[in-house]
């Protein structure tokens, strides 16, 4: 399972870090899951290998503008590219409201089914062949959802010595055990795959959280979970002198709730533009790392715009390259 | 007077064009006028000298999502950095609606008032201390405008010999009339600005259209102007392809018509992104400047992002580096 940031700043943009858009990939850039679509996310994605036409779903966390406003172009494009397969968009019923309004009032129209669901429905559930999701309310200005996503097509394993002992022959019944298919047998005894298979690894699972300041929240979601991608848009001393308002969270906050939670791997993004890599006065980016690593000991990454993560079969995570090379990173700004 | 290009692409960005936006400047960054807000605006102007807290006024030549899906960003971002000036937009009703549903819908608030003004008015005319503002209804799927900016700060020059020789003493009395102040002489003798003074060049002008397929439609706005910017979407070759639906014109049609208008100065934007620089298969870039030059014996110019030229009080047309050479130039692809 692969995923790429789109986006890491909160709010609005900066020459460095678009708002929020996390491009995931179950295996290869088809199929492939959006959550979020700040302004400018189409545009990230011509810097990437994932295209708007093998786009399966886009998954919203909240309505706030800079998770919500690329959606309009993002679309359009899509149809001008002459997409025809549905696309399903999860998200809050104003959404759905906000697209209609726009393509209404700019005379365009697609070329594809959308199918909108609503994220904030107490039964959510969605899934294709490749991965499940779930979702866990957040706490935010507005309602919030974390995206759970577990992986689907494990690999099964042959009890061989079992299929031997038993006399169930080696050929193409085998083959169909190990997919999963239950078989019928010649002599009329009826084989099931769970009975002579085994998957001999957890299920991949991640959990892509919108904006949020109760990380607790995630607890229970958090078992048997792998990767936390979570907002940490300020320190904890800036958040003091913020106020409780925005409804985001500390890098502090964050870290110790993954810590409490055991957590394997945690990614922050979604950081306050007032956050830099300069030399000038500006508070620096890697104070928000320097905090969450003294109350976090798992492995902990700060995103940046075009960084890809994969988490391996082995539960490991690890960052790749920038995203095909394709571009040189921008400095930090 | 200075435009500085912000994107140069028809329908959808590509690598190294955004889709349409113009920042027009009437002498350095403010004041200064936005003419379209495709989506991503806020991004490129973030790699300009302009910022939306000296943004003067937004005019929209069409509803078109290439020409207005970065209003919503560009509007709640100036919200976010504090403006509370007023901002006037000068769109199509639609679009108003437009900007409504999606402030409603995303629970976003501005902290500055907007004046809509609607472009399609058949007295549109707007100004301000530097510019007079008029447009021309052009032919395109939708009602479609082009605007016509004229310069309105114009020095004046005492006519020396003239004051002297009727015994008007140098003093404060010769600023006010230089400023344009009629003034009352302590004799009680009435002096008025006009019979003293001469402006002593023409206004500057510029034509900024929107899409169009009949240039001809400029014909008299044309008059005493010195630069247009058109679109030429495609080559005539590929326009005769394509047929009249999408209502747009060959860089062979406008490069008739501004010959024919003894336009001094044409800058040719919104190319089809089928056309390229690179060595593939594409057709070039270059064929649309090639054809444009066969039929146009002005000053000619393909547009490219963050170009910023200057009309300068001598009626000519001058290209500067580009924007503060704040970032590398991407390749085209």
């Amino acid at each position: 399972m692969e995923f790429t940031f789109l986006g890491t700043s909160a709010g609005t943009p900066t020459r460095s870090r678009n708002v929020t858009g996390l491009a995931l990939a179950p295996s290869g850039p088809k199929p492939w899951y959006l959550v979020d679509c700040g302004e400018g996310t189409q545009h990230q994605l011509l810097r990437t290998r994932y295209s708007v036409m093998q786009l399966r779903a886009i998954f919203i966390t909240h309505i706030h503008g800079d998770h919500t406003f690329g959606l309009p172009g993002l679309l359009t494009s899509a149809s001008m590219l002459g997409r025809t397969q549905a696309l399903d968009i999860i998200a809050p019923p104003q959404v759905q409201r906000m697209i209609q309004a726009v393509i209404e009032n700019s005379d365009s129209s697609l070329s594809y089914p959308l199918n909108y669901l609503d994220s904030e429905a107490a039964d959510f559930h969605w899934q294709d062949d490749h991965v499940a999701v779930t979702n866990v309310a957040l706490s935010h200005r507005v309602p919030c959802r974390a995206y759970v996503f577990t992986e689907r097509k494990l690999e099964r394993q042959l009890l061989r010595d079992k299929l031997i002992k038993e006399g169930i022959p080696a050929g193409p019944d085998w083959g169909e055990l190990q997919k999963g298919q239950d078989v019928l047998l010649d002599d009329g005894r009826l084989i099931r795959s769970d009975d002579y298979t085994q998957v001999p690894r957890l299920a991949r699972r991640l959990i892509v959280a919108g904006d949020n300041d109760d990380p607790n929240l995630l607890a229970a979601a958090s078992k048997d979970c792998h990767v936390l991608i979570h907002e940490a848009t300020y320190t904890q001393d800036v958040a003091d002198r913020v106020g409780p308002w925005p409804q985001h969270s500390s890098a502090e906050q964050v870290a110790r709730f993954a810590e409490q939670a055991q957590l394997p791997n945690l990614v922050l993004t979604h950081f306050s533009c007032r956050y830099q890599s300069g030399h000038g006065g500006a508070p620096h980016i890697n104070q928000l790392a320097a905090e969450a690593m003294q109350h976090f000991n798992g492995q902990l990454f700060l995103a940046r715009d075009f960084e890809t993560y994969c988490l391996n079969k082995d539960l490991t995570l690890t960052r790749q390259d920038d995203a095909a090379g394709q571009q040189p990173r921008p400095p930090e700004s």
